[in-house]
């Protein structure tokens, strides 16, 4: 079989960098092309690549992706800053490429995309739910956007099911005990030295408890997601926002 | 709204009696029967019952079912024992009966029934999956009969989604550290006093991990999904096999 | 080897009763006595109880220590209320009649007291601490006193050995989320139907993290602690405050 | 106040490399020497040493130490390799040089060696005790040796408490299922990619248990504990082997 030939665009990066080892460690792939800033765009079409993965910036992104769409090359893109705009935008050029593809993904890590998935699904079934995520204590925000985006995907799942308000009998309580209320989910937010990115979500009903828990431990935790994604785009033509459209969750 | 007419046959057992205290503490159910050993099973049309839980022994529950859908009395059965010949006579009756439905589950614990789906949801995903059950020091059989079925489950995503064997570097290992193999995945069986009924599936890939935890604290974890399954079963016509089915998981 | 001869007064409360129990299946013990309200103290000596478990009122607990005390019975006490003129009282009492000892445990299970105690001596290696504890919803206070008095400790030890205040960024943080503050140490109390009372304190520093987990899954925990105070309260004079003082933590 | 004056011996290696930076990022500690196969001793007594982090290789650590002992340089060693022989050779040297310590330690984490040693003191108040240990697919042997040595320890306090065997009513069983037996402690080896190196000490009673986990998320797990052996072993003479001698742990 063929390999998928694979391009990396911003490969210097973190993130850039563990992309074009993870795509010369796959079997079925072969890194044809590896840009920094400041490299030519035609390098992609002249090495022949099918798939780019884009991992630069939000003020480059947009013309990295006009070039390949207009070439027929598939993208996988992990840079940030989507507006209705600029979806739009690739939209307009994806249709003038038909058979051509893009997967945006917030989130490349196939664990936080399940775990949020599960929770979406379990969360009308248990009457209490509640998240506790965990990072190192150089994070700015508390709660995680991971952790807030879990619990508004819960609360609007409890909320289409019709379900009763959370049980909570807490009447003397010191403040921030109880944690940050999400749509009606206490979200705890805890900052402890030595860890990276963690998340739980804990489910109960009378006499049983459901955990789901996704542990980051290191930051090539996006690779295995890139990759499905580079495999799953090339026949998925148009934009596919959100890798959990490539899990097949029926 | 008028209330579901619920009975319980098998009322005095240990789950039947958390059974009617569950149903007579829902607010869209009426406790209208409660039958033991040697009860008139007629008791149950004289009380307009619309579904009955059936929590009794193998050598009555095809009796006690045989009256109920003659009647057009649903079901929802935890008794066990089912085989293929019990299965088909069961079908029969309910195809004389139409617009009758029974539930049968090996599982009424909805946070059990949820791990194993979204295990076998996650399997193919992940390099690496193993199964740790942990139950009190009573228990007869290792691994317990969920986890087993957990790891077949799991074992069979994987084969069907071409999944590679599981890597594993170990060249010397004391018998029995690295589990017992289920189909190729390994299953580890603790035995603490203090605990009831536990079961986790790791998931493992690289830079992250994914567990998905069950705690059973108490038996009346069965109770939610006997309820749910007698809300949904009398808009479900026919044999319903597996709790699952209730769950709209997609 | 003789059995130890042993009383329960409060025999009929819910802890009592699970510590009549507990001593009947002691095969060092033998029950001689089990008092509910009402009952006469005379039966105490007449029984030749040696040990008394006092698990009553802190209307009644006072009587009945002074009786014991007065007639050479040893004392394990769960009764709350204790304060520094009661303490003061109980210890003239026992001066009077040397070789007898009570023990008063504020808290019986023996992994709670661990917990407590594994904290503080782990807490100074840390650079960072925090505190979860999950029970059932209808709790009414948030933190619990045990993870109230846990985070207590921890600060004291951090204070004594001259830690740094723990690492932490945010600066932007929905309220709530990072917890209560209990000098210093983060608190998140976590309310989950379900749940009985569980605690975890998390360590971490670089490269590393340590977790201390107690899951109270009955309330029979309380036994093995009552029953390893009767056993040592014997060879203890006078009085002892804490079941900590019997694990011989160094 | 002035620095602890220290030098790292094996500076090149990958625990070397990582010491080099934690030493300079101390605040109290000042890198004077870091020395790589082939470079001078006497550099470590020019520069002012006044202790030797030894990160090297059994071949060369016995040289390394009598160097630094006869210069009255304290050592934080972390070389493996010792035998009975070995470390007589190595007293003889401390005995004459009095005022100088020297520290061994198997394994230089903080959080691993509190877990051991809170093992062993829970170890007898509890009926059950496991331990899961879980690394990545990689590791040659199962169980860990911290794993093994960690159930030796439990297995060794419980014998001298006189505890009883485990319960274990395991009748029927697949092979393995119930871990490899240590000393009478089941222990249970997981390997998963995504995880480093994790370990859980499961202990149960009567209604509760306690866990205690040690994750290893990155090996610079290390660096704490050899900043604290630096700091210590300058007022501790004499050879001492083991980490959990400086933790104060009574």
């Amino acid at each position: 079989m063929s390999k998928l030939r694979v391009a990396v665009v911003g490969a210097k990066g973190r993130i850039g960098s563990e992309a074009v080892r993870a795509v010369e460690a796959a079997d079925d792939m072969e890194l044809v092309a590896a840009l920094g800033r400041g490299d030519r765009l035609e390098t992609l079409t002249e090495a022949g690549a099918q798939v780019v993965v884009e991992l630069t910036h939000p003020d480059s992104v947009m013309e990295n992706l006009e070039f390949c769409v207009r070439n027929g090359i598939h993208g996988v893109v992990g840079t940030t800053g989507w507006t209705e705009d600029r979806l739009a935008k690739l939209t307009s050029w994806l249709e003038a490429s038909p058979g051509t593809g893009v997967l945006i993904a917030p989130n490349f890590s196939i664990g936080a995309v399940l775990t949020m998935a599960f929770a979406q699904q379990a969360a009308r079934f248990f009457e209490s739910v509640e998240v506790v995520e965990l990072h190192h204590p150089n994070k700015a925000d508390a709660p995680s956007g991971t952790a807030t985006r879990t619990a508004q995907l819960i609360a609007a799942a409890r909320r289409e099911a019709g379900c009763a308000p959370q049980p909570d009998a807490t009447t003397t309580a010191l403040e921030g005990a109880r944690g940050a209320d999400v749509d009606g989910v206490p979200v705890h937010s805890v900052r402890l030295r030595g860890l990276l990115a963690h998340q739980e979500v804990l489910l109960g009903d009378t006499g049983e408890t459901l955990t789901i828990r996704h542990d980051s431990l290191h930051h090539s935790c996006f690779m295995p997601g890139i990759l499905l994604g580079a495999r799953r785009v090339v026949s998925t033509p148009g934009l596919t926002f959100g890798l959990e459209n490539f899990l097949d969750l029926g």
